[in-house]
């Protein structure tokens, strides 16, 4: 089976679910700074998930890049992630519009972890299908920050009802770790 | 005619469809446990959609992969489908938004059927346009499930008014028989 | 320049309009035959301009198979009919609300003529590029359909001040007119 | 790496925004005249922003067009890029709610202002990979364009809260400027 489709249809809901978040921007009926002023968690909030969307984005480029076969079972493992994905506006809703609250704040963790999690058994799925020693599973090689980000995760959504600051500033750490570049992997998946 | 714009275009379509069944998730403006409870009916629909497309998006895939050619018959028989699903979150969010009533739930159904129905024309479009000794329609073989998923859908329609639940669960066991892999197909389609 | 970029972008926006445009039928609070009798205007008006849409979309894709080179004058020729195109949910739903009030039914031909009109321009700047003697041109030949529907939508706007339904029953005559196979348009296109 | 998910996803992205500016044109309940006319300067951002966007379209196809490589730092300053771009319409919005009022307007001129940067880093990216005396960097030439709008936009920002029409005609002036067809570069990057 072709992975065209599998990366265009991904790119679509991962391109959709990106702007549907800005939509919760609501427009505001006064023209002065203090209606920007209230809006600035929701902002704060869209920035951080545009981010993170933009890694899982940029994560599943790569790792598709270097991807040859694909079977059902990656289908619906690629579905699964999109499923976690798709909650995002949802989460990233309700936790600008209520401050960041502790329990909106968890929730929101919960489904980075949940996406995370997804990620990771996408990834066996498509290790399990081109074979232990791939040039893939070479390239993946042992996987640091995709076994540290959903621990870090699980950490963070328990201390968000002691001190939800916290909880946000893991889930920051978490999105700075993947964005610092990692030339090591890309260069080897470059040479896949 | 190439086929690949009416893949992209479909993809595009059910990418959409998928998220913004998401929207019906309202955001609420409470930060408790209670807020999330409220929304139970409505993100219990949301999951079975979402598989119920997926499952749509998977088999189109598949039979898709098989075909060679395509034609204005084709065409049109693939939007007549997506017509259908396009009014799956319609429909979805109905059901939802009011705990599984009886006419929500049957509705729900009817669109389930048609939609059923439009994949099942658009498969014998194909097969007639590849002919009936093609290896499409040999991996294609008796089509159990293509054919007894709408009689299912069929029986659970007036049922919803005896009791919703029943209706409910058939439309999950229709789900469930196509998220069960189908080797023997999938093998034989890959020989294709 | 290559056209796939152009298909894409255009499958995309149209694909984005038509589930727009399904975001009209707003999902009622009841449960009953009620709440749907009440959705029947807004939801004819949606089947009507998916049709409609679906027929640009088919045209558009016919068009473009035949079409070899692209340059910024079609870039942006394409970009003028996306732009009546995305015209279409709102005028659709300012129609189907008002019960095909005659304002809103002059406005949707109105928006319909000027999508006829952009696509003829994008034809006509496709033909300079491609010459008057190309394949392209041949196989359009008098574009009897494409120079007939403007005109029959501007004499279908003024007549829905006197009676709305003629109006509305030309606008049909349109769709159906190019929902009839062409067969000999199609054969000679394939030819190309 | 391959161009082809960044034009898909950039392609997917840039057709959302587009279709969701236009969901700020609320559908009026009533069926007269006067309900369009309130609506004129939502529609008149909305042409204005359309326009904007299509340019920046048009000009990502022709600079991607020319690319032949990209890489980690090439898709991050792809996401900036669309960061800012998926802000047009909140920001067209909030303009044409407030009837143009100073500080949207000069917001509206701020995210201009920033995407334009944005596409400056992305173009100055593509020329480090391809190095300064590859044929993209030749086309390229002195960017006049590109180093003036900000400049103007600059320039119009604080201008807006003086007289906002002048801040407005500003950014059309820039819009214009890019409208222009530039046979020189076209003609040059399509000899690369």
């Amino acid at each position: 089976m072709k992975k065209g489709r599998l990366e265009a249809f991904s790119d679509g809901v991962i391109a959709i679910l990106i702007t549907i978040m800005v939509l919760e921007l609501k427009i505001p009926h006064e023209a002065d700074v203090g209606a920007l002023q209230d809006l600035a968690p929701v902002f704060i909030t869209y920035v951080l998930s545009f981010v993170i969307v933009g890694i899982y984005w940029n994560n599943h480029h790569h790792m598709l890049q270097a991807t040859d076969r694909i079977n059902g079972k990656i289908l619906w493992a690629n579905l699964h992630l999109l499923f976690w994905l798709s909650l995002f506006p949802f989460f990233t809703g309700w936790m600008g519009e209520n401050d960041f609250a502790s329990l909106p704040t968890a929730a929101y963790g919960g489904v980075l972890l949940a996406a995370a999690v997804a990620y990771y058994l996408l990834q066996r799925t498509i290790v399990t299908e081109q074979g232990p020693d791939s040039p893939f599973a070479a390239a993946l090689g042992r996987d640091v920050k995709g076994k540290i980000s959903p621990v870090i995760y699980a950490v963070a959504i328990p201390l968000a009802f002691v001190n939800r600051w916290i909880a946000l500033g893991l889930y920051v750490v978490v999105a700075l770790m993947w964005l610092v570049p990692d030339r090591r992997l890309e260069s080897k998946i470059e040479r896949v």
